[in-house]
């Protein structure tokens, strides 16, 4: 994190909103919403996922985007890889920030990668290996995303040490860093803490952002609790596009329009402009008609006498 | 409080819901609303307001209604008064609390009472001193209610100074308790954790709950940074009805459904039975067909295996 933020936004919608999205949106409107991002201020964007086609239609384009958003100066560009394959394509394409996501829970993982947790380490460990052997410059940076933290659709309850374990095996097979993903919108404030903190004591400063799902309504509840235990990058999808087709019920990313006010007002420096922010979403309009959008901020407009955080005193 | 639970849930739908519907609920409707909330476990309802019919005719059965929740064993029957008539009406019909709206925004106050802050401080005095004359089983508990306390409509920002200023004028004017209510929507966490605690440093344990609007998604982010600084009561109103008619896109009170779920994911106990609440909806449906319900719980359902907080270890 650079020093003039204090809270890093990392816009997940071309991913994790566009996966789960019924039509394909063309890719020029991809390119024109991760501009349009990255100049309201926007600096990590997860541009793509590298999935198989059959499964995920939406990411057919997954090279071309990544293309586009490497001309973009700045711009941290990442993307998500679920296999082996994916990795190897999302690092051809030249990302230089691959999240693969490892399942917490044995039941999502099986049946969203149809792997093990174990199994799914093991593969982190090999993708690690192979992304050591590019020439440095080539190399991106390698989060474990470990999804369903909080709770499984399937399972209900995970368990926390099953988390700490998980966050220390990431490390161990070579990865940057962890992240913490309520892919199915369990999460409540006081695990957010509780979790958050044991993972800390765990892995210490690998331990990266958090990934809320605002399908109970307490998204940005779970960030204020996360804010207070140190943990100062989130995730977010612009309209709260998205969700993990695996975990029924599960939909909708927190709101990153509704996360910048929230942070903003907070006095917590985004380096987001809302107002260019909040324009993006015509972009989804055009490109995906229909498509439902969230937000609370969209609709009843910024508080009057709203002051960004770093104009305040 | 007592020692059954950790944080009192003050349905305030009955009252601050319905007075922003198109439609009159049926008297019998409101009965079964408030017979149903306390057998949910919901301890204190405030059941209407005593404001005048013309503005406000959804309130035309406030003595009916309130007579009716009186039969209630344990219920705590309580009312909001904007002025000296409201509030005579209030007692008559034997309140057992009775909440007084004080905006601190001069503006506001003016649009939505005719007086200014002070002036409404004056009323206040008043109605207290009415109240001390009653005989002791026929006095209510009396709340200032500061409202547009984090924000206006029409002023923009609110000053702390004089929100702190009016919680004490409040108590000096004989009120038991002062309740903080974001009316239109504008707070955020860092401040709502600011003001709370500047205002207990003012007037100790006669400060009282949080009455949070969701206009701008921030309301259970609210709450959560209302539970940090020690507020124990908060205000809701089930499927999230209502607003204030006078502050213009200020609609939405937090939804019931979904505090409880949060506190009590929490590990907080509300005494609430969420499987209850959650069949109440129904009743409104009935009552107010076609008016717009919110909230997430009620769509995505509780987490598999959720546990209560009063059922964990």
């Amino acid at each position: 994190m650079t020093g003039d933020i204090d809270v890093l936004v990392s816009e997940v919608g071309p991913r994790d909103g566009l996966q789960n999205t019924k039509q394909f949106m063309p890719t020029e409107s991809k390119r024109k919403w991760i501009s349009a991002a990255a100049a309201a201020g926007l600096r990590e964007i997860e541009v793509c996922s590298f999935v198989p086609l059959k499964l995920i239609p939406q990411m057919a384009d997954a090279a071309e985007v990544v293309a586009h958003a490497r001309t973009i100066p700045g711009l941290c560009v990442a993307a998500l890889a679920p296999n082996f394959k994916g990795a190897q394509r999302a690092m051809e394409a030249g990302v230089y920030k691959l999240t693969l996501t490892i399942s917490v829970s044995k039941s999502h993982s099986l049946a969203n990668v149809r792997m093990t947790p174990d199994e799914a380490i093991a593969g982190a460990k090999k993708i690690c290996e192979f992304r050591d052997r590019l020439p440095p410059a080539r190399r991106p940076k390698i989060e474990s995303g470990l999804s369903t933290v909080f709770g499984c659709t399937i399972e209900g309850a995970v368990s926390e040490d099953e988390v700490v374990r998980m966050a220390i095996a990431s490390v161990e097979a070579g990865c940057d860093e962890v992240g913490l993903a309520d892919t199915t919108g369990y999460a409540n404030p006081e695990q957010v803490r509780r979790v958050f903190r044991k993972a800390r004591a765990a892995i210490g400063d690998k331990l990266a952002g958090a990934h809320f799902h605002n399908t109970r309504g307490l998204g940005l509840a779970n960030v204020v609790a996360a804010l207070e235990v140190g943990v100062t990058t989130f995730d977010s999808s612009l309209g709260g596009l998205g969700g993990c087709p695996f975990a029924p019920g599960a939909s909708g990313n927190i709101v990153t329009e509704d996360l910048v006010f929230m942070l903003e007002s907070m006095g917590l420096r985004t380096g987001v402009d809302l107002g260019k922010l909040l324009e993006i979403r015509r972009i989804l309009e055009e490109g995906i008609p229909g498509e439902p959008l969230y937000g609370y901020v969209p609709l009843a407009g910024v508080t009057k006498g709203f002051v960004p955080a770093a104009g305040k005193a």
